[in-house]
């Protein structure tokens, strides 16, 4: 992306003579924060600190704000880089003030693997695109004395006479007003047909030709966060100019959205969501709970692609093991208790009345199914989604959400854990943690010299809070800065005002109160690190204990995928530094963002993928890590940064040593 | 039966010094009937009429009711023959006021081939008894860490395990109280699991060992009556001592019961609760109507076989098109309308929840596929229990309910058509009629020289009505005795009080209200007769136009097997003087009652039974009768005793001869 074609400008930042390239839409200090050059900023980009003054030395730049600029400082050059942006080639010089250390100028920038969506259609090449509900236009012969066979059979005879499907019935909900749709349309309808695993079933009738008018809603329903996609199944399954599976998988979803599953006003953990399902009525209000978001979400949708909820004619749920469990209403109480098992794996094609959400009367309703009681669906939508199941190398899979769930293996045989990490990287038990969204500070540099911060936020809104992606910068820059010794704890003798003893705990201030939207000192606590140190060594140790079942070492995986909501990307780089990820080359690791969508995405447009998904659940070999000694002690031996073993992240070691910071 | 060892004594009528026997639990007024001697009686056998006075000339009797009798004609041997019976061989004489006409003597008598349930079962001799529905007892293996699988799956695992099925799945309903139902049982728990034709399905879990109550409700919902039957699932599928297919079949039948269906209120025949349908609320009403009845049936199996509502796994429902379109709520609004077509024919199986009706919420529900407009379930449900899908013989089955339905063929191919008979035989359109039940006049003879009658009832009871066997006896004795002619019409000059003119109609009155539980004459008029000869040429002209279809002639019908409602037997003979039954030797001539619940019956009890009844379905081809020429010509041709082509019926021509009538 960097290096692309798209570039326009170039920028040289003075006095560390880097040179940069843009496509001209971002502002400098977005072009900074991408090339590791440091600028002091902590408003998130939003001109109110007043801190990323810079001198325009040469060339055309373009400024929309100049708030905190004198006339006599404008008139020789100085502007605000988050409010600038580059109309030639220029040369900008940084003052003195927010000037970064050089030495981090000779750190290797490695390009993080963030995959645009027709990108991550590449993982499934060769799918054959082919939507599990479809809907076909036919016109009947009418009834006569000679021909007078039922409406139901008439029908069928005619699918089965002009496709050849054998083994399909009406449904019994159809057949209630078969007469009266087929007279009142006179003969001439479009039938929606969903394969099942038992044959395929017509599920709707309406009058006239509606070939154009099929839609499917995928859903992720997160312990944090439900993410949906609405799909247009009759323009994927047209071919196009381009008619390779990607790109219709790709062209075909018209809508996406996502919202905080309401869940969440009952517990931050899927633990602490069981021990509520406990109580008297609890069951019944999570369910509803996350069928109210559910149903928010899909409304959300519709509106956004200007769809008719009625044309929606297939549903597909993933989501971990528990989510599932309480959208279903079943249960989830012994998924809590040793020995952990859930009370089902797989769940047989519903109807959307059977689970009571707002689409269509008649549309088909497939959940993914799980594998353990915390290895879910989300998981195994993701192994599919990412082409694992079909993978002649060997992947790890890694889902960092609330909880920790990875997937190893390839086409020949796949092996899961998960590990409770906590919801430090979707902003839980963090003081101002938040889920990546509008104001999260999602990009974190901290200048080693004077230990101020570069702060950007998603929408450069001001601060908010902190989001996964934020929080692993800003744990890696402490370890570069010297904030904080390996055991996370901040370094008492340092001279600068942003680290103080907060309420009763030592913090360092990100961002004050008056460049923020919330009118507080956005600040990160030793408690934070803690969390955060326990979430990523979780994973970590999830990770290798994983790959050590399978009789495997790191060295082994030959591509490492990463799935969640940290943000809009993640520095692979500042991921290995806190030990969350292990130390691999760069080109092994790949970014899928939602992975669960795209299985879940697939599920509707694939009966191929359909029929998969099943095999690839029970395929999963599961690994149990709740009572694995060994799990227990890669965890203890991951608490520290980047991890006690240092053979482990020799870069890292080497990188903090250079800094002296070993 | 009536050679059959069970003969305790030699009874020996005077004057005509006929011979009989008697097992000894028969009066003497039942036995003369049986062997066509003719007493004098109109109460029905009730010692009411006090006509059947007998004088005991030789041997031993004893009589429960000696009404009407003086102590000087009990000294002389004078009894009456409904409440005498044999003790030891007697000579009975019967007094000069009541004798039979010598002429009847000469009468060959035929045995009516009614078959026990015992020997229905030889129809379908070897079929295989494995019920649809089946329950087995486990104990699972208790989770641990080592083995955590979901809890569906733990149970799937065994059963595929011990079971070696492989395409079973554990219902939805059932997953949701799936943890608590294992635990709660202590992993010791009975599984109820049903064959569908996508594999099998766990349908209920219950605590401990209930493998001994499983068991299923058989329904026949005709048009007039409703039949149910409760059948033993766990007993039958028990090897006994004799476990030959038949005797397995007849000892799980613990219950059989009748009512009227509630939608008689609506109309008698199917046309008219078709039109009653397209009123406002009137199929919702006619639903709940029918449901109504079926629920009271189903009370009613229960509680005589003192069964609790939960171990009922399997309903199975069969009925005419009308009935289970009805019944099902779904519009029978085209089969009324030409070209007469139906919505659906095939129905997947359901559940109870689906139809509405009160046992086991968990049940299985099976609707008998139907063929046409007007060849139902019940036909097809007829021909499969009366084994004609596997019969190497050509066979003709006739049901004659309210409609005249019908079957040809065998093994290799299979015709139906259907007309519309009349209530006639079960009573309605009859001044008199009603279903065959207690106190229903269900045989009859007419003395010929005094017009006389000769009358027996179900339960030998005083008469309430006469039901159809009833008619179809009058009806011939009226031709025997001469009191009508061969349009129907009763001879004017006929000096007998019996034969009045009645309400605007000629009428013979069959028994006076002095005699009767409706303290009304019981009469039958010339209406009746009309209508009754509608019904037989309905049915006869549907029979031959079916065979003439397939090419063949009535002689090449190898077996003729007659189910309907008549009341306990049909005397074959006078069902072929009136023209209903074609004369065809009596050996080739089957009774099997209720031809519909004998295929609903395998249908719950055998596994091969339950996917034959759908190719059997889809096997038979519908002749269209309601626009057949062919057929109307032997409609208008049949309106005549016994028919306008006396070369049909060369027997019945040949008796009525022999006494003059011809």
């Amino acid at each position: 992306m960097v290096e692309s074609d798209m570039r326009r400008h170039k920028i040289t930042f003075l006095p560390m003579d880097r040179v940069c390239f843009t496509d001209g839409d971002e502002n400098l200090l977005e072009v900074a924060m991408k090339y590791g050059v440091h600028i002091n900023s902590s408003c998130g980009g939003n001109a109110s600190c007043g801190k990323c003054r810079v001198k325009i030395v040469e060339g055309a730049v373009y400024s929309k704000d100049n708030t905190n600029i004198s006339e006599d400082e404008y008139k020789a050059g100085m502007r605000l880089a988050c409010k600038t942006s580059a109309r030639s080639d220029i040369v900008v010089e940084i003052p003195l003030e927010s000037q970064i250390d050089r030495t981090a100028l000779r750190r290797k920038r490695y390009v993080p693997q963030i995959l645009s969506v027709a990108d991550i259609g590449s993982l499934v090449k060769g799918v054959e695109v082919e939507p599990v509900v479809s809907k076909i236009y036919i016109e009947l012969p009418e009834p006569s004395m000679q021909d007078n066979i039922s409406d139901a059979d008439r029908l069928l005879r005619e699918i089965r006479r002009r496709y050849r499907i054998d083994d399909i019935s009406v449904d019994f909900k159809i057949i209630k007003g078969l007469a009266k749709a087929l007279r009142d349309a006179g003969w001439r309808i479009t039938v929606t047909i969903a394969f099942t695993k038992t044959g395929y079933k017509i599920i709707d009738i309406e009058p006239g030709n509606k070939e154009d008018k099929n839609y499917s809603i995928v859903i992720d329903i997160g312990t944090t966060t439900i993410c949906g996609q609405l799909l247009d199944l009759a323009d994927c399954s047209l071919p196009g100019q381009d008619d390779s599976p990607e790109n219709r998988l790709d062209t075909c979803t018209i809508a996406e959205t996502s919202d905080y599953n309401a869940q969440i006003s009952y517990g931050d953990d899927v633990i602490s969501r069981i021990m509520y399902s406990q109580k008297k009525g609890g069951l019944k209000r999570l369910g509803e709970a996350v069928k109210g978001t559910i149903s928010k979400v899909i409304k959300e949708l519709l509106e956004i692609g200007k769809v008719d909820m009625n044309h929606v004619s297939h549903v597909v749920f993933t989501g971990n093991t528990i989510m599932t469990h309480l959208f279903l209403g079943i249960d989830p109480k012994y998924i809590m208790l040793s020995p952990y098992t859930p009370v089902f794996s797989i769940i047989p094609s519903l109807y959307v009345e059977q689970v009571g959400i707002d689409v269509n009367e008649h549309a088909y309703v497939y959940i993914y199914p799980c594998v353990s009681s915390y290895v879910g669906g989300d998981i195994v939508a993701g192994v599919m989604g990412s082409g694992i199941s079909k993978s002649g190398k060997t992947v790890l899979y890694v889902d960092v959400g609330t909880n920790g769930e990875m997937a190893l293996g390839n086409s020949d045989w796949l092996m899961c854990a998960s590990c409770s990490a906590g919801p430090a990287f979707e902003g839980g038990g963090i003081k101002f943690g938040m889920r990546a969204g509008k104001g999260a500070i999602e990009q974190v540099k901290i200048n080693p010299l004077t230990f101020e911060p570069m702060v950007l936020t998603i929408g450069r809104l001001k601060p908010i809070g902190i989001c996964g992606s934020g929080l692993i910068d800003i744990i890696a820059e402490f370890m570069i800065a010297g904030l904080i010794d390996r055991n996370g704890k901040f370094s008492r003798d340092l001279k600068t005002e942003r680290l103080r003893e907060g309420d009763g705990d030592y913090e360092y201030v990100l961002c004050y109160a008056k460049d923020t939207q919330i009118n507080r000192d956005i600040v990160v606590t030793e408690a934070d690190i803690d969390n955060l140190i326990r979430t990523k060594a979780a994973v970590f140790a999830g990770c290798i204990t994983l790959v050590e079942s399978a009789g495997l070492t790191l060295d082994d995986v030959e591509m490492l995928i990463i799935a969640g909501g940290f943000g809009h990307y993640i520095d692979i780089e500042k991921a290995q530094t806190i030990g969350l990820l292990p130390e691999l080359p760069a080109e092994r690791f790949v970014f899928v963002g939602n992975g669960s969508l795209l299985g879940a995405r697939l599920m509707s447009m694939s009966k191929s993928c359909f029929l998969e998904a099943e095999r690839i659940a029970k395929m999963m070999t599961n690994i149990e890590l709740s009572d694995n000694n060994r799990f227990m002690e890669e965890y203890v031996a991951a608490m520290f940064l980047p991890h006690t073993n240092e053979k482990a992240f020799p870069g890292v070691i080497a990188r903090l040593n250079e800094k002296g910071r070993g």
